[in-house]
């Protein structure tokens, strides 16, 4: 309320206690200030009070909820549903405009604002992770792998001659296809670092149009050499895509990327909002070092966007703050921890290895070999055992599995190289995991090995492992 | 409750009441086995209630809400604000896989059904909307521009040679920019649909990659004669790409692309969300008469993708059910005519013109030559005054304004055409429109050109007009 | 946001759309202004958002809400469940205070300024209703038969010797236990209201109580003769409380309210929320001309009460607007007309009469004659068929039904006389009622009563009726 | 969703996720289960969305929510505002019948089943708090004031002669309140335990309406004695109602109910929802060991009551479990003694006391001699210091106040006594703070007391307290 209403209330009710009220309101809107004013995540969480006073405050400055406006546009923010009005707090006109997702609306100053906000707090807690000297990002309302394509077609735009693509494998379908999409007639190379500065003098580098490399990975692929890549994109003048999909959460993948800028070349670098902020699935940060390249991707999105995952994380990260959020970061650090113990000795009393992945901070693979011996079928069907007894996320890779995407062929799926020597089991500490999380995956997965054992026959263990992807 | 739950209640709570709520649950049920079993738009409209209960049912399916769920993958569907849990009814894992946004999740078994019932229901609608033959749809969390993009792209796989779009001009950028996104080195053409086959010819039908037109529109530029470049399409074998924006909420667009593929080639026609179901912004529909070409769109999408457009449209159209929407679209017919009549003989009182444009069926066009005559500043003026008297969308066309978009010059830019012959005042009754937002509009514009009038001098009108892109 | 953070917005977002915004923001404001300085029901309702707005104010107010809170106390407003948070907008202090359930918390101005307008808002709404010369009222979260219990514990702090209560019966076992609770050493005494005056003179009036008197009900009774109930009060110096239970839908009511406080004496009438409201089960407003007499009951209530009642009145009301609210009662009205009709032709198709009850202006009553001489349980029967047909408030009244209630004995319990010469069924034409509820009840009760008739015997109807309370 | 509809399901879903989807449903539904079956608070809490789905099924069991409903009646659950109808889960019709606030209502299965749920609940809870024993209790939505005057009420019934109450004093007005708005005629007797008994004879215990004892209260009072108390109510054979008003949360408390009953005769405890459990102010529970008492005295509740308290409690309740509640507990307990520790050594650094009052589980007190020394208006003024330095329910009470309730002149009122010795400061440790009001609290107080000294005189302290009520 303005302080004429205020006023008013004070020949209600005692102007003492009116008083008070008013200063508590003030309390809120010192905390909406010093958002305003920095841009950054707040120190400490705001009550949900003070979030839901906040987004009421925005969606009263978008023109729907204007109380005299008439509408005579073909876009007027109009909602049939009370259910869908309230769930999004009546902030219903989206973010950006025809021609940049990042531009302001004249007809929703409230969503302009959140959008500004939600992009200002968000590269503000990428510099926290780790990414100090990023420069600019947004949040765009598309899976990370979309969200890659639209940094491809963004850079055709800049090297229209281009055709290829260096990209070190790794095998999620999401990340190839993020090339398949943007442009049929690239030839997706495969191959370890190490081998990527004789295919760039081999192909040309004006014929690259980047090298997209990937951060975050299930075990036992690693984090790329971000480093040495980002040196030879710099040396070569390529331009260089990281994508760090649920990377955030790591401090490991953070410094690569930090690292990777300082010493030569990245241009952007793409993250999951789901993964990485606990948010429903939907939206990704595209993030640079560089504003203007930034921007011309933000350009590149060609209308209005939904401003869901922009509201989910912004009202996230204002509960949070940082501590929240840093207190979290911590805690999957010490489960992943946990987890690789848990898996360690689990894998031991059945004959099996936590395969050896030091520089893989997350995602952590137990061997599966003496299950392999025992019978063929019975490590995809310890994968559905897991399903069923509601362990969700423990990935099960067999040995050699042959996959075709968009008319490419991958052997040895999912396991990130032609011939991984060993099937294996995936778990990864994420942000969020609890204890128990882990307790109850270890007692569950062990129950199901015990079955498959006496179902199946002997059981010995292979000692090979691999790295794939340094 | 289950059976077993409702025979506890009996020893609580009398079994006769206890029954006839079992029987009233039933009813809610009812309902919801008729969507699972058509997969229909309902014809009465679902109470808030039972799309509630439906939601929550969907919700407990999904692996997040599972009681025993323990997760160790990187994507768990976690949470880390109740506020948003509770937006999005606790659907959190989005809809689609890597692979395919249509795709199941094994996650989700609920996000999943509500991915394929609102896709469902959608293709219901949009043959109740007048498109009878449309085989096969999907709701995309992206805008119509950035759809239009995915729909370019999956046509490069087709035909890799492939540099022109023929594009009959229509001043949106993002209409524009869809394009451009989706590769730099291919022409843009700007013709009327009359000249079409002449350019076909020109640059050859195989270095096409595809006819892309246009319903909904700002007048005085009227929907594209779809029959016509229909056919063309089919005769040269090129695919045909519609932009219907806002098409749905007019049986006169809806029919156009009937009648497109009825009698010749349309390969996907694509539509906004927000602007024909009154959702917020940030989803669009992308549908067409062969079923293996939309797939084959909805596999070009790399990644998961945001559930909240599809959520928004599905419990809009459960709560309105088919009457509530036809209803809306009566409504809006009916205003349309209104909207005329009052824009017209307020235009005739001040000495302009309502611009003929029969074949547009939602938005009008109003001369401004008497302000234009008035001052130079005047027509701009105009659309500011409007502006802070919060009529919205009323958008106001000066003469010859040039403007560049993404490195291509558009001279006469938002008339359509380069050198339309008068300014202009646009309005459009548009779905959701009350005949108070027309009353107003009217009241206000007239208070406005009066003031402009007495600021300014004398007004005089000329009296020719233009329909573009017939 | 106060002006420091909207001008902060301005350097985010362009200065002008942010006016615009603050602009909008003052309109919801201004809405708050009127109420705040008027404390009247707005005449126009207000939109959910500026209804959230507000409540959002309030409770900032209170001090579970100040971010800067430290508790010490035993009751603080701290809330375990966020659910339980959010269902009550985080108003948790309730209203009133130890010795006054109207007075004003020092820990909650917010609740206190909320409970203050609804009573303020309330009493506007009595007085359009047609008491146009109440002096005060307050809500209070109780049934109407334990508010009236409260008045008649206030009553007998003023006449601590008198023992009696004049009650023109009627067949609500809650009325009758309002006296009972009070104080079980009382008589109630049964008798029309000519009969008044001689029981008066007979008991001595310092002895008398109160008269406690009826307006709503079912037929076939009818309101009490307020004026001459009130002239007799007055005549005798005698308090009278006046059970309005749901007579504020009704003009007819409210006028007899109205005209007995002109001619006579009328300390209190009480009246549901949900009934007339169409909130929630849970409150009653008490109300009077006296402003001392009714602060004195406020005075009765020792402790603080729930908030629950008042917030639900008071969104409703705002949300309504003295126009919706005065649609309902117009509405009401005219299918209370509809209902007469319905009945009174589907019971001359079943040889039953409508019976003429003209002074009742909600209740109706149809007789069951003819069903009654069909079988002796046939009547039984229908009410159950109704109940499971989902008819739900049609009563069934059977002939010389006998009740006990608290020790005393009822004959012909629920008909309001101890021999009404005919069965009946009753249906209420009540605000919030639709012309399909009435619809449909008379579908369904044409199918029972012929499924009954061709169960049964032969049907003659019976030609005599009462009304009762005149 | 029911199995036809799992069915249905897997036709559009692969089987296998939608029969894990329905597996998970069956765990929601087991939770429910157990519910039903045992009536006992959970002793894990539920998920948010496991009360939610159970809350929306109990609301489709209401007869306002039947899809097929037609209402005829006077009272049929309509809502005008839908921001009401969802706050209250759309359970409209309340709790409780006419006659009885624990019946059944035909018309509410869904709402009925709640009640009788949260009275069985509420029940286990208060046994595991302590009073094992307890056979019966109800939730009732009024204060605890009010709730004690329905007891008194209910009594007067049974023993129509008696006049007296008996009652150790305690200075909160409702408490006080309570007995005389029962009923003027009464003589409230002000005493401490070792004389009831000859006060039982000077007035003749069939004179004598009940024993009104208190556990809950300010220090220095502390706790009646309730085992002699009991015993001689049991003696005497005169009814003896416990004020428990926030004792559930003290294991002393309970402790002294459960012994009272065991060695003498306890008729009724009510104690506050509140105070108790972190809901919003305005419920109580009436609990007894005799469940006929306790009906009897649900029955005088004249009509429907409000289900909001009894929603909140029940939501708050299967949300924590037993574990959660219990760790409230325990972690309240801890801070108590916390709280003893830093008052006395605040006290002790300001040359004052804490009080010695070990038999008082929650409340503390510290004296302010020095403060009195100093200036008159100090100690009043330390209170409103407090007030705006927004420490809440720290209550300073200075020596000598009197006061006048209901023409009842109470000298030294707050602190319980005529003459108490010194003034003192008030702070409770009640369930739900947290360490950190302790410590922001001592911090501000020791500033205040710096403040008020530097502004006043000498300081000296007094060395001697009482308690009082023993």
């Amino acid at each position: 309320m303005n302080s004429d209403n205020f006023n008013l209330s004070e020949k209600i009710v005692s102007p003492s206690y009116i008083r008070q009220g008013s200063q508590a309101r003030r309390g809120h809107e010192q905390l909406i200030r010093q958002l305003l004013e920095q841009g950054k995540c707040p120190e400490e969480g705001w009550s949900e009070s003070t979030v839901e006073l906040f987004l009421s405050e925005l969606a009263v400055m978008d023109s729907n909820n204007f109380l005299g406006n008439c509408g005579v546009g073909e876009r007027e923010g109009r909602v049939a549903s009370s259910l869908v009005a309230r769930r999004h707090y009546r902030l219903i006109h989206g973010i950006g405009r025809s021609g940049d997702i990042a531009a302001i609306q004249p007809k929703a100053a409230g969503s302009s604002l959140l959008n500004k906000l939600t992009n200002s707090v968000v590269l503000d807690v990428l510099k926290l992770a780790g990414v100090r000297s990023v420069a600019s990002c947004f949040v765009v309302p598309m899976a990370t792998g979309m969200s890659l394509t639209l940094c491809f077609l963004t850079l055709r735009h800049r090297r229209p001659k281009a055709r290829y693509i260096i990209w070190p494998r790794i095998d999620q379908k999401s990340c190839f296809k993020s090339m398949i999409t943007a442009g049929d007639h690239m030839t997706r190379i495969q191959l370890t670092v190490f081998s990527v500065e004789r295919k760039i003098e081999e192909l040309g580098a004006e014929n690259i149009l980047c090298v997209h490399s990937t951060t975050s990975c299930f075990a036992p692929r690693v984090p790329d050499r971000l480093e040495e890549l980002s040196s030879l994109c710099s040396k070569h003048d390529i331009p260089h895509i990281v994508n760090n999909a649920y990377g955030v959460q790591s401090s490991k993948c953070m410094h690569l990327i930090q690292q990777g800028a300082r010493v030569g070349r990245i241009d952007a670098f793409v993250q999951s909002l789901d993964k990485n902020f606990m948010v429903p699935v939907g939206g990704a940060i595209i993030a640079g070092f560089d504003e203007s390249f930034i921007q011309e991707i933000s350009k590149m999105y060609p209308g209005r966007a939904s401003a869901s995952p922009s509201l989910d994380v912004l009202i996230t990260l204002l509960t949070l703050g940082v501590c929240g959020y840093k207190k979290y970061l911590s805690e999957r650090k010490e489960i992943y921890s946990f987890l690789a113990e848990q898996l360690k000795s689990l894998a031991s009393a059945h004959g099996e290895r936590l395969l050896h992945t030091p520089h893989n901070p997350i995602s952590l693979a137990m061997s599966l070999d003496g299950l392999q011996a025992n019978s063929d079928k019975a490590v995809t069907q310890l994968g559905s055992m897991l399903f069923t007894r509601q362990v969700s996320g423990a990935r099960v890779i067999p040995l050699g599995k042959e996959q075709t995407v968009s008319g490419h062929t991958f052997r040895g799926f999912m396991s990130h190289s032609e011939s991984y020597p060993c099937p294996y089991l995936n778990a990864a500490s994420a942000v969020g995991i609890t204890r128990e999380d882990v307790t109850v995956c270890i007692k569950r997965l062990d129950k199901c090995l015990k079955t498959l054992k006496k179902e199946g026959g002997a059981v010995s263990s292979s000692d090979q492992e691999v790295s794939i992807g340094e």
